[in-house]
């Protein structure tokens, strides 16, 4: 027999060690945004006389004081207080007494979590945006600075047709657009008052749901109360989609990077500093970054998967194991974010190949290009087609290796003010200046 | 030894049985949207000189005249016909002779797959959206009807706050508005134009995209022409993961309804033709219907994994098992419709329990309310509490059995008119009319 | 509206069509094992007398016709008839009357479809152990043959270490051995008896489950009845996970073979009639049947999943939805062996690349190999390392391009014969000669 | 622009703690094995004359010295230093000096971390066994406990046929036997050496691995070099599977566990000290525990295909990402082996409702059975059927309620003793006691 369930054991220890497990771990991280929650609610409560004047001067005045030293990181979730509600009401009380225990009137809990994990998603969900339009103008950039210099394009892993790293890096800068179509949503979801839904039943007092809407500079309510406790675990699950969308184009481009960099491509290369190798083996240069970066990304790319997992089949209700999600869900922020920073960093550093095509096996690239040529000359397709293939099968096939691309989004026109266009209208739509002076109204 | 590789194998069959697989038969639902396609980059290329008037003119009629076939259903792609694509040039030079041949100018196949999927995806979800807001508004009707009568609401699984039929029929159709966010994100990135990106490396014709972008009733471009090539499998895999969230509401809501329909629970009922039973056991109503759905739905939920898992590590360009992503979401729309479906017929036809409350058991259900009752009415919390406790405590404890809740998104106030305005903002952010429009002006 | 729900529809057959979907599709699959197991039942019934001697000889002289009719083929579900059961059933009346209804004495549909997946699933795992065992012994004969032909191994894809074709497809040879034990898991699991668990909660028949058990050429039982019925979805989730092992052993070998066949590595070759291409790029060599194949893989990778995500979180007993799992497993039985059997044909046909290391960008390669060299000749390794790096920095790396790895499983000592005995004893250990005896001894 | 790239950054340490991260972190848990694996390493060296006796003799006590020290808890990986390979060297050269360095001849860290990693996983995987053993014996001693104990059995969750507390303890206990098929699979899968692969392409060193695999218990080799490192993913693959075996049936249980504990159902009820409750709603018992074991579990059944969608279409050859396996794995056992031990405890401490069916809504429970009971005393089926059926519509149906199930699995004849023998055959063919001699001989 195991030696767990001995005589002596303290029970209440170890069916809470199971249960909140690393819970306050994810929990120090809302601390501020659980302050703010409080701070709505209880201007709310005193509109509706469930809080004096004097006791909301006195809790308001306190917990700005606990908030700012969140920001200045002197907070912390104390041993033995179960959350960071606990932990916030501990301090308030230690400080101005009974008043501080009225701040959790017309709340339960769980709609106290609910507007808590709300309030931090958003806020990472901006953070997210910012880094994603940073490597976005890096990749920009970099589309630019090398519009003229071809490299092979694949298809079937096969030499196929030319290509640029103009087009090649801009690629990646349009994916992350759509990305963010995708967070976007997310953040839209994501974005909706879930505090007065109680315990996911509503509650008889007279709350003022709207109000906190606006203190809190939510774009709206998730009206339905059972609809608003029905958010976790949904929530988790369409910001986890989102993120994995941003997570698939650094793991594509981590892929090609990899390929790239092998010898076997040689496309792009980095400084030692970025790769690892050894003394011996003197080519080798092994881009450990972006393959951990793929790591991250595809491990991202399998979080939905997880959310799902835990939460399909559970009838509506609050269910435990939601907490569980927060182990998912927070790190997976840390995680993009600092792939987001890394990709932009190792792309500030990358050297393009420019001499790619002159191996002679990438002569073929041309073939459709001189056939194309020929039509537009005025020759039949199918003689300009008999003619270069002829060429070919007799060793005679030499191009003149450059493109006249013109239409949009091709090598000669790659149409990047129209792409960053599209993702200035995108990251607008995100209007984070109402969360932002919500906020400092709320603080101030 | 397996008799696969005898002597005698027709080689070209074996390969081309593995291939292609079930391909023509998800072709030939793009049978449409490939003509579409085919009549808005012809009347490119005349544009640009690269089709006669005539040769339009002739292409135009005979391809209008295929495209009212294939709507009244005289389409078929025929045995030893590659795809869809050759099908329609097959008939067209029967009818016109070679000029049909040109419509291939400027176009690969790739780009031709590309456009065929985002039209007919772009459909699909249009449909999903008319099926989804139908639904929606059968819960709406439910949540109005049924407003008054109570159930018990869970956590835990717990019995623990009274609950309404208006708010859980309501709280499924607002989680309805925040899939369709989703399902608008992948809408947005579906509707841009992959046409003139080629083989996904551009053309040395001098197309123009934006013509061919409005004559399809595009909202843009994929502009980078790799970026173009790169959303096949990304469009698959948003498109999953929005059908994934409508299909987690329903698959929710299914588990509700087989748990309500449980003697255990008896809180709806169906008639007899829709559950299954047996005459020996009169008291079994099995929900099939629900289960199926339950099911169906989880496995949609599956689904955006099954596309990471067959796209991630793939480097950028054309792979060919792109193609077997249609084995996955072709079938996905019409499972997530006919669930839509089933689910509105389902509801209504469902007969709510208005006498649940009865039962003893659901007494303490009213516990939380007698306290804030008593707070309202002027009792400090902590005496109305123990007030409670103790008529609880002696068996004493005989509650109202009446809510008064009056905040937004409660029991008393369930603020379903502000829930049909979102979902009708959203409805509308589709813009469908400008599609349609566009269809009609290629077809008539 | 939609136009579902109109007034005349048909009810009964819009259930039935929800509910029953493709089911009799993959019920006719099923039909050989649904009279195996009547064979056994039947047998059963008569030794515990509720079947008469008579009935019996009557019932199994039919079962074996019916049984003689669908191994030629002569079998399917007419229309109307809703199941495998229904259809046997009614073909048994039709020939033999009354005698033909009594097949059901002591089992419900619930066991009797437990125990035809049973027997359907060993039925398709033994095939699959086949096919593996025949690509396997293509590996291992390549290996044999190329074991001299030396090709660079990556580490990072960055060119590291001398590695040979007899190492490349010896190591997919081992790690189909490693596969098999999954599949040997898979098997045992599912290669118990179920029948006699009637819906899952047995009988009050003096049922023999033993005498069932080795008629049908089990090797155990399901003993728990509730245990039986649980093993649906279970059964299944684990066969999905054993045929994802081998899927991504091949998944893995195909990304290598498109990889490989680039341009840009060029150590394999192929036909031109296993692969595509075009007359005016005639480089091109698409790999399509590795693409599809590792697409097909990959989408069987996922099926675990899939099962985990439709099953979890279901309370004990039978649901409706199981049934929706045959829509999953069926066809990846048929999937994975034509991708069995297509890998050992690519394989018969593919060329190595037998010069592949004159290319000097492999040079370094043999870095290590030189110092190694010094070191084993005496030279410290400090001094052996100093050496070759010197020689490297100076340009004057000359190394000698041949190998002499000796320990076990390295390039100059295979161990092939290793691997094949320890393939041999695992195919033995599925005996499935005792399943062969069985169900011979049924149906003589 | 993010202040990650400025000036004055520190790449190496920016590069270092993306790449490395968490890593060191799990390290610490494989340094025991570490040990082992350079004592087996080393005892082979100096066989082959790789290292001379006195330095083995240094080596091998101080290793035995760290060894120790790590048992007792004295060893940590210090801050600076790169991972447990290099600390464990580190400490050695303190003690040692030069000799210290030579464990590394003929090694590379790739092997070395390979044979790590099987120890480890072998070890943790003994662990599982150990608790599924006592967790299925804890529901063996239930099923006996409680086996004439009815309660109804639900099929649709409809109440459907008897069920009894002897079965349902009984098939969990059943169905954590076939998952030990699944882990057995997965433990031979991992038991075999790896050691002497170097890179993943041999060395040139005229290494013994037979010795080694004998000195470190394996039970074979991975033979081919390039296998060994393809181990490396697929190990933790098949392990993520087995393990989610385990974890499924513990789900279900739960899932199980949180209904019957529900008010609507009463079928069992824990000490106020395991669930959670308010003192003003009594009535509530909240199955935390229950709830964060399903989530858990659930979690662990996404497990696998987080292991795969970071590994598939990875060509042949290590990569660096591999490494973050380690964040899946190590906390999978930890997760899953106190899962196991806190289902212990809980079942320890469950009592089961011994009045269930006195409920009249369990009346028609036994409708099938009084129908089967009139057939064996004599009346034709039909006539019982019919009869039966009669008596339940005019309200007369007055049921026995007891059952008299005499078959394999049933009710009345549970074949635990079957069971029980089947677990200890699985449990002894892991043959632990070959691995537990191995390493207290390499440690002596």
């Amino acid at each position: 027999m195991s030696k767990l369930w001995q005589k002596n054991i303290d029970v209440n220890k170890l069916v809470e060690n199971f249960t909140v497990g690393r819970d306050t771990e994810f929990d120090a991280q809302m601390a501020a945004f659980d302050v703010l929650g409080s701070l709505a609610h209880t201007q709310m409560l005193q509109s509706i006389g469930l809080m004096s004047a004097e006791d909301l001067e006195l809790v308001q005045r306190e917990l700005k004081n606990i908030y700012a030293d969140i920001e200045k990181g002197n907070f912390k979730i104390e041993a033995g207080v179960e959350d960071v509600h606990s932990q916030v009401e501990m301090l308030l009380t230690q400080r101005i007494g009974e008043a501080g225990k009225k701040i959790h009137s017309g709340r339960s809990r769980n709609d106290q979590v609910l507007v808590d994990l709300k309030l931090f998603f958003r806020h990472e969900l901006q953070q997210v945006v910012n880094e994603t339009d940073i490597l976005f103008r890096e990749l920009i950039a970099l589309s630019e600075t090398h519009k003229d210099v071809l490299l092979p394009g694949y298809t079937h892993l096969q030499v196929a047709m030319p290509s640029s790293f103009g087009l090649w890096f801009g690629a990646y800068a349009e994916s992350l657009t759509d990305d963010l179509e995708m967070i976007l949503a997310a953040y839209k979801i994501t974005n909706k008052n879930p505090l007065g839904s109680a315990a996911g039943y509503g509650s008889s007092f007279p709350l003022n749901r709207t109000m906190t809407t606006e203190l809190l500079g939510f774009e709206s309510l998730n009206y339905n109360v059972v609809y608003a406790q029905m958010g976790r675990g949904k929530t988790e699950r369409v910001i986890a989609q989102a993120l994995s969308s941003v997570a698939a184009t650094l793991a594509k481009m981590a892929m090609d990077q990899t390929l790239y960099l092998s010898q076997n491509f040689a496309f792009v290369s980095y400084p030692d500093t970025l790769t690892t190798g050894s003394s011996i083996m003197p080519h080798k240069k092994n881009p450990d970054v972006w393959e951990i970066m793929r790591g991250k990304c595809n491990r991202l790319q399998a979080l939905p998967n997880d959310v799902a997992m835990m939460t399909t089949n559970l009838p509506s209700g609050y269910h435990r194991e939601l907490q569980l999600l927060k182990e998912l869900l927070f790190p997976a922020f840390t995680e993009l974010k600092s792939c987001l920073q890394m990709a932009t960093f190792m792309l500030q550093n990358i050297t393009v190949n420019t001499a790619i095509l002159n191996d002679p096996k990438y002569a073929y690239l041309f073939s459709v290009e001189e056939v194309n040529r020929m039509v537009l000359s005025g020759t039949p397709f199918r003689d300009a087609y008999k003619q270069i293939g002829l060429a070919i099968e007799k060793g005679e096939f030499d191009p003149a290796k450059q493109v006249n691309h013109t239409h949009e989004g091709s090598i000669g026109n790659l149409q990047n003010d129209r792409i960053i266009a599209a993702m200035e209208t995108l990251v607008n739509s995100f209007n984070f200046e109402k969360v932002s002076w919500a906020v400092a109204r709320l603080v101030k």
